[in-house]
């Protein structure tokens, strides 16, 4: 197979663009043009990677191979409509937004599955992405593409990738709420949290290796009632309890329908 | 200050005592002997240190200056009643039991918080170590000791080890829940867990450096109704509804108090 040379627009300067936008020329691929609707990032990106910019779209190139969309989910539908690339295909970034939004005939997902700030430097090997395609010669065309920068890469269609994020929310946003609790709860007896971050740490690395149905520790899998009513007792006068039962009673009755 | 050394008995051949009993000599204790009810590991450990065994507790020696109970939580009550060790200093190595429980007048805990397994190599200058003792120059002895094998060492007393634990079961044992069911989610969906990996490793990482309520993202802090009435549909027929519901509505009014 050839080496993949393919002449790119990035349509945004944010965040992911800033870091995809990049890793993407120093793999070899060429950025053509960077456009952004307001001028200071669209120089910034531009003059880091030596490309054009605009922030015009009257005025993006039509001589790219591919046109990827990293722009926040809220614009992406707008901006798909009005810009005009007949038979090129245009992809955006988003892991909550449907393929279908981009009016093109030629479109799809280059979604990277984590989170994304400006400062900090990413290691793109660690970066799952998830890639889907209305036609399958841009399918295997973005597959070759993230193949580039990441091992991870995965088919990941739209309706995939909405129960990915139901399930992001319980794995990431909710576990950092019950560190949140945890914070509260040792904060009012003067413990710091980070006693409990070799323990985190290690309980969020054993599910590289274990099904988390497996691991699961505590009182509630051990049916441990004397510990579960002395924590009750604990929380009884404050907003978590109700966190605590709900939780208890659903490992308990897990792990009884498995019976 | 003269080096420590210390005449110790390990009373227990289970994980901790393993890990510890080689880990306290390794370091320049003296492991005087291993107590343990059954004969077999006791014979392991001991050989594995090339100290003295029993298996009687009438033969446990009196020399030592420390006996450190590492034996699971049921039975250290007991044990502790049946020792006849006076004017010598006792500790156990549990989260969950009381100080008091030992009857000795120099009596203490010496508290490792990791999850420890047998066969796996332990760093324990990664393990916080919970440090209680009845009198002042035992802690004082105890924290020395505990600063030999990890530079995170706490002054935790009986109450606070409690609150811990309940900090510890929603960090670590639900945030474990968490990642179950965005397994058993991503399952019927063909998806494997490994593509939030990455994710859920920097969720937990990026408390080391940031307060969780500094860092909570997700539909529920953004309030954006439109994303979790999606979910809401997705999950009313199955079992997460309602600790989706309930712990986005905690996450929204947490956050409202704060305002």
């Amino acid at each position: 197979m050839s080496k993949l040379s393919l002449n790119i627009v990035l349509i945004g300067a944010g965040n992911v663009a800033w870091h995809l936008a990049q890793e993407l020329q120093n793999k070899g691929q060429n950025i053509l043009q960077i456009y952004n609707r307001s001028v200071e990032p669209a120089i910034d990106l531009s003059s880091k990677l030596g490309c054009d910019f605009t922030t015009r779209i009257a005025d993006i190139s039509q001589d790219a191979d591919l046109y990827i969309l990293a722009i926040k989910d809220s614009a992406i539908e707008d901006l798909a409509r009005n810009i005009n690339l007949k038979g090129k295909l245009v992809v955006h970034t988003s892991g909550a937004i449907e393929q279908d939004v981009i009016p093109t005939k030629r479109r799809g997902v280059f979604y990277p599955l984590q989170t994304i700030s400006k400062e900090k430097k990413l290691n793109f090997k660690t970066i799952p992405f998830c890639i889907e395609a209305s036609k399958s010669e841009d399918y295997n065309l973005l597959m070759r593409l993230a193949t580039l920068l990441s091992p991870m890469v995965y088919n990941i269609n739209s309706h995939q990738r909405k129960v990915l994020h139901v399930a992001a929310v319980f794995a990431c946003n909710f576990s950092n709420f019950m560190y949140m609790i945890a914070d509260d709860i040792l904060h009012k007896e003067d413990i710091p949290l980070e006693i409990l971050q070799p323990l985190i740490k290690e309980t969020a690395a054993k599910i590289k290796r274990h099904k988390p149905k497996g691991v699961q520790t505590g009182p509630a899998i051990r049916k441990d009632s004397e510990t579960i009513e002395k924590h009750f007792e604990y929380l009884k006068e404050g907003n978590y309890y109700d966190i605590y039962k709900l939780l208890t009673e659903s490992i308990i009755s897990e792990n009884e329908n498995e019976l």
